[in-house]
């Protein structure tokens, strides 16, 4: 053990590493080139590491997904820049885009959506956030979205707007899909501070209309690949410890904290038990 | 005074009128459409505070300028997205974009300048900046840019990005220029995060080659309006005390605290000397 802690703490080529996966390879979306270049960055970093194999493993993704262009168009009462992306795995809108009426329904609860009543069918919605600090905010705002896309897609509604959790125009990117399936709506996360302006809007009983373009592409079964690597045991080398981290990350940010320094982290992990000369037992 | 007082801290439409500035009108540049409708908002909200004449006096800029779609392709090391906007009055750059190696010039002092050597002739220079918390850092990211430009005009640069001294993309946008003429080098104000990740390229020893597109529309001389309203003095009409406040703002945001407030702050003030029934002096 002291022997794997000197070596961890000693000269590593730990953070480098990182930022050639976060700066140069950068966000690196499943189904994106940039993830085929973070395989290969993981292939090559594991095998710099000493480990005994390693191997890209492919399996197959039932759709692939990619954003295009998504833009919000305010047609009423005025026209005025709008900051927004598409959730992860939403079905695109027309070509043209969806034009409809903006409707208000709050935090998006049985009530608010009682009170919305008739308006809500074809109408685009717009629900409210918290400003997300903690990780019981986001596990909330996970858990939240899709009550809320049930109840919008029996109120008849075209399409969702979520309210941005984080302030200053930052948008955190979720999909509300866990089945590898499209979404049920067109949905997507406007800044915080554009999605209040709207609700002031509404709320001064202005009419709002508005027109959400999201040319999500969306593809075929897609073959992917998870790198996997070895240090076979010196006793038991049919059985496995598994040490892992999932590769792939958002393209809106570097994908440094989520999940980057992991994935640099399991081959840092394997570069010490290397360096040591120590062999696991399994 | 107390009856000044008292009206002041009575029922009044400041709020709401501030609203309609902000969010309906939103960002307002001199020379832009929203522009006009400022004056219009201004005209009619001196009209509901019961002064005793306003107008629009009309007068001319000598250069209109607008941002078209500023754009940074990172062509070398790997194309990644970049958010940036255009210094106010910078001139645009050939249709096609300025091709050319970013080198990193620091602080943009005469030693950084002396550092880079040739390699800054034709080419586009990233300058650093700290993060601006004061008004002494303001005042401090205003007076440095001169400074540098001149640099960076002597050494032949072709642009210079300007890393924003605010965090997490947000964009603080001014210009260099006061005298109502273009500036000397198209400049874009670049995402922190974004201007670091460049410049940890850079830091790495990696050949970064961009693309700068700026098609900024620069136009003839111009007509703006300045809106005034009078309260006449009952004792010396001839003569003046003038409050005001600049009515026009970026349009990257509604310019609610510069200066929309104070231009509310200004009707505000007349309407409860109007309301009061007093009658100023002069």
């Amino acid at each position: 053990m002291p022997k794997i802690v000197a070596n961890a703490l000693g000269p590593s080529p730990l953070e480098e590493n990182l930022r050639r996966l976060t700066d140069e390879v950068g966000g690196r979306m499943t189904g994106s080139p940039a993830m085929s270049r973070a395989v290969a960055w993981a292939v090559a970093a594991f095998r710099q590491a000493g480990v005994d194999e390693v191997r890209a493993e492919k399996y197959t993704i039932p759709l692939s997904w990619s954003e295009g262009a998504t833009r919000l168009e305010v047609l009423m009462p005025a026209p005025f820049p709008m900051r927004l992306v598409s959730v992860g795995w939403a079905p695109p809108t027309p070509a043209a885009g969806l034009e409809a009426n903006l409707v208000d329904i709050g935090e998006g609860s049985e009530a608010d959506f009682a009170r919305a009543g008739a308006s809500a069918k074809g109408a685009i919605l717009l629900a409210h956030s918290e400003i997300g600090k903690t990780w019981e905010d986001l596990f909330n705002e996970y858990l939240r979205a899709p009550v809320i896309i049930n109840r919008a897609v029996k109120s008849g509604a075209g399409a969702i707007l979520w309210m941005s959790t984080r302030e200053r125009g930052l948008l955190y990117r979720h999909q509300n899909t866990l089945t590898g399936e499209l979404d049920r709506l067109p949905q997507a996360i406007v800044a915080r501070e554009d999605a209040q302006r709207l609700a002031r809007f509404l709320a001064a009983g202005e009419k709002v209309r508005v027109r959400l373009v999201m040319p999500n592409r969306v593809g075929g079964p897609a073959e992917q690949e998870n790198v996997v690597a070895e240090i076979r045991g010196r006793e038991k080398p049919d059985e496995y410890v598994i040490l892992g981290a999932h590769l792939d990350s958002w393209e809106l940010g570097t994908g440094a904290l989520d999940n980057g320094c992991n994935a640099a982290l399991v081959i840092e992990a394997a570069r010490v038990i290397h360096a040591t000369g120590l062999r696991p037992r399994r």
